[in-house]
C-alpha cells in the first residue's frame, strides 16, 4: 500500500477532496440556524456516508440525532449517536433484524432513552418491525411516513395517517413517535417564492396529519421534514420538530443554483491526461467518480472552462472561453452536480488544508457497514 | 456476517444478479464471431470489473488478451492473462510505476512474451512510462492513441500519429506495438446503416495512421478499435487486428436499443417496499445502485410497468399500464441502462441459476485492485 499522500499532487486520481474549513463553516452555519431550539436538526447521513462528518455535525449542536437512508448507514454511525432515524420503509426480515440488533446495541450502551426509529407506511411493515424487535427483545420507534406531495412512499395525509398510527398500539415492541413527510419534490425549485409556496403546501399536509393524530389522542413527539433546499422554510413552520438536511455540509452545483447559504466544501480531483488541442483537455475523472444525474460538473480551477462530455473515466473540458491552457499532469478540481451519489462512488475523502493533505476519512459507501481499515 | 443467500428471496437488496447461462451464451457468441482469427477480441474489463467474467471470456477463446481502462483493473485481472492493454493515457508517476510493477509480475511469471501495453498521446506520457519501466527494469508496450472522431484523447491521424510513433524509439524500455482508435461516438447510433457508415469513416482515420507508420518503416502489430456497437463492423475492416468490446457480456437497455445480438444477462434486484396506490409501487433500488446516465432502467418482471423516477434509494414504478400489482416484499429485477457505471456501484454479483444463488463473484469496483475477502 502506498504512503498517505502529503500534498494534493500526490493524491492518486480520481479522488474526493474536502476543505475541512469550508465543511466546518457550513456545519456551524446550519447549527446556528437551529440554535434557538424551536426546531432541531437531524443531519442526513445519506448525503456524505462519512462517520467523521456526522461526528462534527453532532458536535456542533442543535441536533436531535442522525437521519439515515439505509440500515448500513445507521450501522456505520451507531457508535456516534443514541437516537437514529432510518427515514425509509424497511421491508424484508433481514433489514428489520439488522435494525433491531442496532437498537439493542444502542440500548445496552445508553439505556432506555436510546432509540432506533424507522419509517412505516404499511401494516405489513409495522408487523415485520414489531416481530424483529420482539426477537431481539428491544423496543423500536416508528414514524408514519406521510406523502406530502413527492408521490413516492407514504400514506395519504390526515385520516389514512391516523389509521396507520392507530395500528402501532396493536403491535408489541414498537412505539409511535410521530410522523415524517419529505418534500423532496420541492428541494430543486430555483425561485425562492415558488419554493416557499410549494414547501408550505407540502407542510400543510404534514401538519394536517399531526392534527389528526392529536385529535385521535395519539402522541406525536417527532414531526420530521425538510432538506437543504427547504431547511429555513420547513424549519420555521409551527409543528415541525426536526429537519433532515444533508447536502448543506458539502454542497453541489445543483444546490448552488437553488441558492442556499453554504459553501462548496468538496470536489472530485482529477489529473489532466491529454491536451489534444488548445481548446480541449481531458481529465481522468468521469462518471465512475462523479454522477451526472443532476447535470455536468463544473470546473473549479480553470476560469471559463466547462465540461463538454463525461464518460466512464474522462471529463472532456472545453477551453474555447478560457484564457488558461492546462498542462499534462495538472490537478483540476471538478464541482459535482449531485453530492449524495457522487460520494457513494468513493472509499475515502482526502481532507485538505490548502495544498496539504491533513487527514483521510473513510466513507461507508454502498450497503455494508463501514469496516475500519488498518 | 450473514450466510450467503441460497435463493433470490434471501439476497439483501439492492443487489446485482447475473444469469450465468446468458452470460456464457453472450461470451460464446462473441468468441464465435472472432473464431476465424482474421481479427481477435480483447475483452474490455471496464464493463464488468469482474475477474471471473474475464476468466470466462479468455477461456472461450479468440482473445488477444484483455483491455483495461485503469491500472486497478489491470492489477485485478493480472493473474489471468499475460497480455494486458491499458487503453488510456497514464499521466502521473504513481500510475506509471504501478503499471511497470505489473509488467514485472507478468514477465516473472510468463517470460519476455508477457506484456503490459499502455496508450500514449504525448511525448510527456511516453517519457514518464519509459522512466517507470527503467526503474522497474522491464520493457513495456506502447500504442499510439489516435483520435478517430470521438474528440476525446488521441493525436490526429496520419502524420501526427507517425511523429509520436517515431519518438518511441528515442526512449528506452518502451516498444511500439501499434495504434488504437476508439470510435466511442459511434457506439450508440441506432440505425445500422448510419452506424456502419460512421464506423467506416472512423476506421479510415485509423487505417490512414497504420499506413503512415508502415510507410515510415515502423512496426504496427496491434491495431485496436471497436466496441459492442461496432464489433462486427470494425472487426471486419482489413487492418484492424483487435476489438475492445465489453458490454456484450452483460448488456443494458442502451445496447438493446442499438440492436446487437446479445441477451440481457444481469439486473439490479430490488424489493417492493411501498405500494401507496394501485398505480404505483416503490422499489428499494435507486441511482446509488444503478445509474441513469443512459436513461431510466426498464422493469423486467412487471409487464407494462415503467420507472417514472429514480432517486438515491428508490425506483418509483408506474403501474397504470400494467395488469399486475406487486405486493410488499416482492423481488423485482430492473434492467440497467448503462452496464459499466452500474456495475461499478457494487461489490458483488449474485450468480443465479433460476431462483437459486449458485455463486457470488467479487467486483473490483472503484480504483483499488480487488482484495480477496475471506
Amino acid at each position: 500500500m502506498p504512503m498517505t499522500p502529503r500534498v494534493v499532487s500526490e493524491i492518486p486520481t480520481p479522488a474526493l477532496v474536502l476543505d475541512a474549513a469550508a465543511l466546518d463553516r457550513n456545519i456551524a452555519r446550519m447549527a446556528a440556524f437551529f440554535a434557538d431550539g424551536s426546531c432541531r436538526l437531524r443531519p442526513h447521513v445519506k448525503a456524505h456516508k462519512t462517520p467523521e462528518i456526522a461526528r462534527r455535525q453532532l458536535a456542533a449542536g442543535s441536533c436531535a440525532g442522525l437521519t439515515c437512508a439505509t440500515v448500513g448507514e445507521a450501522e456505520s454511525v451507531a457508535e456516534l449517536c443514541d437516537d437514529l432515524l432510518i427515514a425509509n420503509e424497511l421491508i424484508g426480515a433481514d433489514k428489520c433484524e439488522r435494525a433491531a440488533r442496532l437498537a439493542v446495541t444502542l440500548r445496552d450502551r445508553a439505556g432506555e432513552r436510546a432509540r432506533v426509529t424507522v419509517a412505516v407506511d404499511s401494516v405489513e411493515g409495522l408487523r415485520a418491525l414489531s416481530a424483529a424487535a420482539g426477537v431481539a427483545g428491544v423496543t423500536m420507534g416508528v414514524l408514519v411516513d406521510v406523502n406530502v406531495g413527492q408521490n413516492r412512499c407514504g400514506v395519504a395525509p390526515g385520516d389514512e395517517t391516523l389509521q396507520l398510527a392507530r395500528q402501532v398500539a396493536a403491535y408489541p415492541r414498537v412505539v409511535l413517535r410521530g410522523v415524517m413527510g419529505y418534500e423532496g419534490h420541492v428541494q430543486p425549485i430555483r425561485a425562492r417564492a415558488e419554493r416557499e409556496a410549494a414547501t408550505r403546501a407540502a407542510m400543510s399536509r404534514l401538519i394536517e396529519s399531526v392534527d389528526a393524530l392529536r385529535a385521535g389522542g395519539l402522541p406525536c413527539e417527532i414531526v420530521s421534514a425538510g432538506g437543504t433546499g427547504t431547511f429555513d422554510i420547513s424549519g420555521r413552520i409551527a409543528g415541525v420538530t426536526e429537519i433532515q438536511a444533508g447536502s448543506y455540509a458539502l454542497m453541489d452545483t445543483d444546490y448552488r443554483e437553488v441558492g442556499v447559504p453554504f459553501d462548496q466544501a468538496f470536489w472530485v480531483l482529477g489529473t489532466v491526461v491529454s491536451v489534444p488541442t488548445p481548446d480541449r483537455c481531458v481529465v481522468d475523472a468521469g462518471h465512475k467518480s462523479m454522477t451526472r444525474d443532476h447535470g455536468m460538473p463544473s470546473v473549479a480551477d480553470i476560469p471559463g472552462a466547462r465540461v463538454t462530455a463525461l464518460n466512464d473515466e474522462h471529463a472532456v473540458i472545453g477551453l474555447s472561453s478560457s484564457s488558461v491552457t492546462p498542462r499534462l499532469g495538472d490537478r483540476v478540481r471538478l464541482v459535482p452536480s449531485h453530492t449524495d451519489p457522487t460520494i457513494n462512488l468513493h472509499d475515502d475523502f482526502y481532507v485538505l488544508d490548502g495544498d496539504r493533505v491533513i487527514d483521510v476519512w473513510p466513507i461507508a459507501r454502498g450497503y455494508r457497514p463501514l469496516v475500519r481499515r488498518v
